[in-house]
């Protein structure tokens, strides 16, 4: 019997309290011993229900208590967050945090101080929520150099793009009815701007190329100027616009970046609709891996941060800490990538056929047309010719 | 500096060696040590490249070789497959397989055999081939009671039935075609009709639900009998034909069985087209996730066997085996499960109404109609319908 305490008792908190109560007897097989909840750090006092005995304001009740053998942080940001997971590591004890922000700035710090204490530092509900994805990455695909790591991360903003593809609804609108149904915040600031997924992007690109990279590198474009006119004629174009997360492989370098995509819908990718978050994994030996599930939520992000209690109490004896990388390796930049492109533009076709030969434009509703670049450009080549179309928005095509 | 030994060199063990060698440092990594290949069992000699000296034809060599901590048995059948797999346990060697028959027929008494000696016995590879799939739900998935599993989980099958969907192919065509692309073999029987699909069924129910099922209880129907104009219809209800292995909780009892299935579009699944398998777990804390991929061929496959060797020698002090359940459990008859259907049926849209009223038949260039029934029903309430319509084919809709 080993006890596990719980930082925070927000969304997360909650749910990671129900989940292990509820699957105490499963999780204490995969532990190999029985885990029982010792504490929960608040800051006030909340209704709590059955767990209201384990409320606690005072982290060193935790930090001096031997017999807790994990601390979950699902409290979210820097501060607070970041100092009681240095103290837990500190005092021996292993950590699981579903805070990406943290795991995208201090991880590598963290993960070295784990290694030094002996002890796990595990946060696959930082990326992809309930998604298993950090350990197949890291663990199940050991038998590949990882080329490319891609993916919808943020439900949020999918939500959105998918509304307005489905529902023909303006950018305005299909957000407010997100932040009705509780599926983006009142300030979205952090989701549609793409820094959300930012941070697990900086994540994936860490664990995928052993590089550490620092998420304010990461050149991050997110969906607010995305026309409901781009979804029209994606869809004309058979594919979807979708907001991804990537980190490539490029020669020694590594390429990370954060922008609306056009995804043909051959891509499975392209199917992952609503809040559901997918991301796709290309390795040497595996080709592509595509995995998909919700990526937010209380109770399947509660699902992925169990499973990290369970799997820290496992490894007592042989700590996992999965390798965020070195500091310090070059980010190539995005813009010398060179890729397909979609573009809308208002013009006619041998405007389009001039400046980009055997593309094949759409007309919309709204007049615009839509076509898919045949070549192979980088931003600025793709930049030159968009005057001659009058262009109006060109996202890359995944591949 | 630990060894590990190949059981057979054929296309998977080919690509085992290939791809440990290839990824040795990152496998050395994953494992905590070097591992080097220290045997290729084979039956006759083969051109065996670099690895020509690994080669011997005595199998006791490997048994009585300390030096050797895992054994990787890609066999297949279950004659040598299973003598060698219950020798090298038996001699303290972990054992890691792709070999589904084997697993499926024998695993829970490998499983108890590798437990009574204290060594592992994975085999990712054996469903899904390359696809993360058995350790994200035992390990990943740990705090989840595990509620249904469906996959498409036959490559073969699955690249069949996309050719006669996006190219209009009869099934005996789109056979040859994927005989002359080395996607199916000489003799297609285990997988056109569902064999191998069932054996990797079996295996996931009995770790999703901790019974051992024996595949030969699983009802198992294959695609043989899907004609083109099924996929016509499908395509036409917004939908896809795909060959299922489903396993479900029933209460306190399971349900498996294996027959193809009409997918709606909103389902990833649906898009899971060519050699791709995919796989859909339910779980009581998560959700859904779907886990899509290569599910065969070379080097995906041996992705999954070298991470399983990696993973064995990473364990030796705690052994790694999967929980294949206990004999003996109930399986619900398939017949009982009431769903709805899709069916193509040669009648006017009044029978249809009559039959199953709500239902919206579409008509198909042979004339024959099909539609999705409204009702949830099993499989003897469907039948007495049918003949009022005509029926000339019936699956399951999955919900």
């Amino acid at each position: 019997m080993v006890k596990y305490a719980i930082l925070g008792f927000g969304v997360v908190g909650r749910g990671l309290a129900e989940v292990m109560a509820d699957q105490r007897e499963k999780l204490a097989a995969a532990a190999g011993e029985d885990m029982e909840l010792g504490y929960i750090l608040v800051r006030h006092d909340y209704p709590a229900g059955p767990f209201q005995d384990k409320l606690i304001r005072d982290f060193s009740l935790i930090e001096n208590d031997p017999s807790v053998a994990v601390v979950a942080e699902v409290i979210g940001g820097t501060d607070a967050a970041y100092e009681y997971s240095r103290r837990a590591l500190m005092a021996g004890k292993s950590v699981v945090s579903s805070n990406k922000q943290l795991v995208a700035e201090h991880g590598a710090e963290l993960a070295a101080l784990a290694r030094e204490h002996g002890v796990s530092y595990l946060f696959e509900g930082s990326v992809g929520g309930g998604i298993p994805l950090l350990r197949p990455l890291c663990r199940c695909l050991a038998a590949n150099r990882i080329d490319e790591i891609c993916g919808i991360l943020n439900g949020t903003t999918n939500y959105i793009l998918t509304a307005m593809a489905q529902k023909g609804q303006a950018y305005a609108d299909a957000l407010k009815t997100a932040q009705q149904l509780g599926y983006a915040e009142a300030d979205p600031t952090a989701d549609v701007e793409g820094i959300d997924a930012c941070r697990k992007t900086a994540i994936l690109a860490d664990l995928a190329f052993g590089v550490n990279v620092d998420p304010a590198d990461i050149p991050t474009r997110g969906i607010t100027a995305v026309a409901p006119a781009d979804l029209e004629l994606a869809q004309a174009l058979d594919g979807a616009v979708k907001l991804l997360g990537r980190a490539a492989r490029a020669g020694e370098a590594v390429c990370a970046f954060v922008e609306p995509h056009f995804i043909p819908q051959g891509h499975i990718l392209a199917s992952v609709n609503g809040v559901m978050n997918g991301c796709a994994i290309r390795g040497s030996a595996v080709g592509e891996v595509v995995l998909c599930g919700p990526g937010a939520g209380s109770h399947p992000t509660a699902s992925a941060v169990a499973a990290d209690v369970a799997d820290a109490v496992r490894h007592r004896a042989d700590p996992m800490i999965p390798d965020l990388g070195a500091p310090g390796g070059r980010l190539l930049p995005a813009d010398e990538l060179c890729s397909r492109w979609y573009v809308r533009a208002q013009c006619g076709p041998e405007a389009v056929s001039a400046a980009f030969p055997g593309a094949e434009p759409v007309y919309g509703s709204t007049g615009e047309c839509g076509f898919v670049t045949a070549a192979m450009l980088d931003r600025r080549q793709l930049e030159k010719k968009l005057a001659a179309v009058n262009g109006r928005a060109a996202y890359r095509v995944l591949a």
